[in-house]
């Protein structure tokens, strides 16, 4: 059963209080619940984690080597700014998709440069929760095309 | 029943033949048969498009005006230089979503600027035609909620 | 008589409905009617196009050649964009004058850039309708030096 | 009678003598002489300050507040660095109408960046003394929607 | 015998009436005539086209893919801005030259910078219609490799 | 008892002994004991973090959330880079004040730029320890002002 | 009594009318109020000047040598702009605080380059008419060292 | 007798005790005697006048209008700003010489634009009082040449 | 027996694996073993870390101080955008060598700015494992005139 | 008999070995001997010079002075960067023909600036070896028209 | 007798030719003559070298290393481009001034920008021939201040 | 016995002279010297030029195309500015070691970046002397490997 890594990055615990004209209502744990519920019709296995710390999200990539299909992942603050968490993506070879909540060309001009982006399969952002199934979906239907 | 244009936006037509490499070997008629299986099953209608025209996109959008309830977009080319499609967007005021082929960040870096994206609800791109299917099923959930 | 060529760029047949916050509550019809008025009363003949493709618009410019006195333009989206209206505006060698409903200075930064003022006698913008009836009388002005 | 006060900018006094080539052979006073003719056509009051002092004008704009209803400004050589004179035009909370008799777009491109537009209605260039006349008609616009 | 198509881009038409001391005073069909000429005498057959509409252009570029062996066009003011030309050249796959009237690095700045030029095999500006000559001349030397 | 949530960035525990031309001679403990001094004398209760990792301050941050009133926050080296603290200082909804020791503006150039400042009340850097204690006091005026 | 030189720069003299969301309600004597009262308690002399002249404010800074301990300075507009002030402030060799109403890093970006700060001691900004008299405070900790 | 103004800009009342090692330490007054002495010598008549404010320097020049034959001005802090004083100096259409006492090209990277030198006939640097001596000579062979 | 810190920033761990084209096939381990057999021919000790968090980083440079008497850094990631390490490095006054595996300089173009170079003795980048050892013969270069 | 000067910059006596999928496997001495035989046929006189020196090139230019009809000249790695041969290639008043093998603008961004194309009546770049014939009829159809 | 060393940049050797209107019509010989007669004058010795070999001119200033007492240069074409001789002006540490003939701020921006000046003592541009008397004047007054 | 060219650019030659402070007190000879003694123990022949001409330098590589082994070059000056001898570097298709006796990093902004070593395998920098053996235990390494 082909498994899938999702990483919430910084600050997405706080989803629910944090700007909800921005981030929507829906708390993290509501997100977590949805995805595995469409995983398990998809017929995938999650492992989820979120972290505030850069060093965990590298090691978190890390530890998808050769034990994960697919990658998942909401650099939420670091999207910008993390050229090392960018070389652990690259690093792991796995097909990564990023994720934003909302839509990151509609807010502060410098939201529209990732620094991740360059090293993922593709994008999906502005959706709200819905963009991480979208995600769940896009990883499914990579997977099934390398299975 | 509700509505989605679709239109894709210049050299789409020539896709399959065009650098497969880059855009994969889908003709576009594929792609919107798939498009079509897919709307039925979510009991939505489709107006499919494609110009490569700026000027008959423009009109295209502006059709929908009071017609559609969203629209999903792939600009191609002028994704990265249309302020006059990007207005016309904006004008219609319905919810869009922008989708792309390949990964725009993984490419010349200018690919990386949208014009168009700061007036829709979202992003995907980096899928090849899964991009569509994904934005199809955005365009259902927004059109959902506003049910 | 002397004739003016009115030219009314992209999305401005969508006047009255888009962004009336922006771009005011007068539609297009109602703004020519009000151009035709003032027109008559300063014995200047009209001609009025919109469109929203730029290839008809660089026919109607070049359509002007040696038929009309003056060209008074709201080139909209494509006043950002487009070097070959502009080429087309400096080739007819007419006086030109580029309107704006609304003030550029006071939007998004981008829009301050103007590809086709240097090639104009001035510009007026900022003042919705009345920036084209301004820019009519502006035109009668020069057309009454040259006379 | 509602008032309108006339700025004229730094080196305007030598309207007439300066670069006649740009900026026309029309002296200041004529030009004054002018707006005093349309503006008594229009039951218009006028106020005009001409100064070479960044604080002079401040101060005038600042004497405007509660006691005129529009602010015609050509700013010169300040439209392009002056901070306090754009604070001060959005401190007394009146329409202002931006005025130049060049066309800043078809000069040195540092020209064509105006700080004090963004705080204004609209901006007419171009036309030599006729922009000031297109500029009391607009205030005269204006003042009427709001009477 | 081997076809290469011909695409004059905007303004071209006005060749002649056109700012004569930047793109001299022969007329289009001067230019054809002696293209036509040339293409004889090489035994190269010629389809020439001109349009000031980017849709069109785009579309007989893509009209050449798999019925011409080079294309030879002056893309004009779209030179600067046309991703959506830039992407259909690159999809026919053929060899492509680009061409222009005036030397482009000795005008405005931002006339240096080609958007279609990357995906040429290469550039000849400056030559005024001699400009197009060399370019058939070049076109006809790479099909002859090729042949 | 009010209380105010002090951050201390990286680098800070080395106070004292990091290049104490820049940043002065006085030790972390020092500057704590005397913040505590001013609290006390002002009614309020103090939680004094030290962190080198962004993750830590972002967590720091995040406990604040209901219960804390004020954060004052020294971000150092992450206050030219770290969006992730600011998303972190935007979603718990506080008065946030951001204090330096050294005045930024006076030495390297992109020292200049804050991350975090722009969801801040207020910066107040360049006088050493002097800068914590005139935070607290813009803390206590604002949390009176709220009382 | 050592003496501390306060500087209100350009259209200070509109605060309380003044865009009061941006810079608060409280007028100029009102905060001038404030200042004497706690100079008074520090022992401090204080002289305060208002102008909207960059020429009176340099000369009110070069009036200050030699007669005057520290200067607390809001440059308002001429903050970004004025080299000549920043050239004052550096000859007269004294102490300076610069002191600003509004959190300038949350409003337009360029508001966040201070030309004068390099050579102030520090900053302190946001704190509405408390910027001032932590200036003050500060102003005070920075003469009793030098005592 | 051919008469030269000399325009000294803000802050140059303070040389002499304004940073000595950037400026040296001559005061204007030395400086005025030392170019007074050398006039005399070449028979020219001087006119000297210091001012801070940027209108009165403007007004300086505007008085030189058919009154003086050549202008060296240091326009000190407002060399790098001043729109409003090189216009000032294009309206008079004398020769004007751009004087420095220090080298501006070994300072801060800014200080290399001046704004006024387009409109000189040339700019002299880095001599100290020198320069001032420098730039009379420079007029004394100009206004020769013209005579 | 002088002591030299050798730290090793994110994803370093995982050479070997990680793009053998870009980064050689030497793991760490190897790396580290050829590190401690030259540096006991040299009588230096080792300490020798690996981190893939920002702050462990900084806190390895801090533990440094005044216990090691020279740091070899590879910042990886961290290289182009970590201040907080930066000032970590600043702070310990001890003298660093900057170490890179790939040449920066013939990667994408933002990598070639580095962060914390200006902090160090130099740099050495492009030879793979061998940079390591080159860096252990600066060190201990350095170290001996120290001696 | 007319005389053009073809001048070969710097690493063109590499040809051939020099990275052959940049710049083609034909040697110099190859690209000399095609270039008289053309020359011959068109009744022009050819003076061929290769130089790595930026100084003989200059000189070489200079020499042309009444002394040649045209200059063609392929700067190679000076195009981007020699100020002082593009004032040489002013100086002489020469119709000049810039030619570069390779299509500069599908390769590094810097290498689409050329310092000396502004000066030369026009630029041929992208063909290999025909790069220089094209030129070489360039230069005879000048020459003729001039004659 | 102190030792001037003039250094003559590349194209200089064409003065008189080379575009009269930019450099006058005086040749290189007859400024030569004027320099000699004027220090023969005040007592200097004058070498004086013409190259247009950035080598030569970097050989030319190293010569000078402990046997002249200044160097004047015209760094012609290599004062924007040649860090080296910038390099070889700060190694041979005598006060060096730099002339120019023309205006270098009324030409081309990038003209504006001197990599040489920063160090230089001071500059001299814009007044033909006589920028060079200035020069030795000022050469000159350095000298007899060391002396 | 594998060759290695060792090139040392533009006022190397002045070395001990020449700004000690930043290049240390070492002449050339004694560096050259130091080089021999380590290549004769490592069995490398040395072959070592200094010039101050670029085309001389261009040479000097082109000369060691298939006769040395590896290039060690200080290109000093030329660092920053030659594409000509970048291209040099590229076209002989050896490895090349780029040196500098000072940090770059640490000096002025513009010196950070390298034209040249994009083409080289690595860059050692900022040990002074030892920097030139660094570079040559590096190309030791990569002549064994390719043995």
């Amino acid at each position: 059963m082909p498994k899938v890594l999702v990483i919430h990055g910084p600050n997405l615990n706080m989803l629910g209080m944090r700007e909800p004209d921005v981030y929507g209502t829906k708390t993290l744990d509501e997100i977590d619940h949805m995805l595995r519920q469409d995983a398990a019709e998809m017929g995938l296995q999650l492992e989820i984690v979120q972290s505030n710390h850069e060093g965990e999200i590298i090691e978190a990539i890390q530890g998808a080597y050769e034990r994960a299909q697919a990658i998942i992942i909401n650099p939420a603050g670091y999207t910008h700014t993390s050229v090392a968490i960018r070389d652990a993506l690259a690093a792991v070879r796995l097909p990564v998709i990023e994720v934003h909540l909302s839509n990151l060309w509609a807010r502060e001009q410098w939201r529209e440069r990732s620094v991740t982006a360059p090293v993922c399969v593709g994008v999906i952002g502005g959706f709200g929760a819905v963009s991480y199934l979208l995600a769940l979906r896009a990883a499914n239907s990579i997977i099934e095309k390398r299975a």
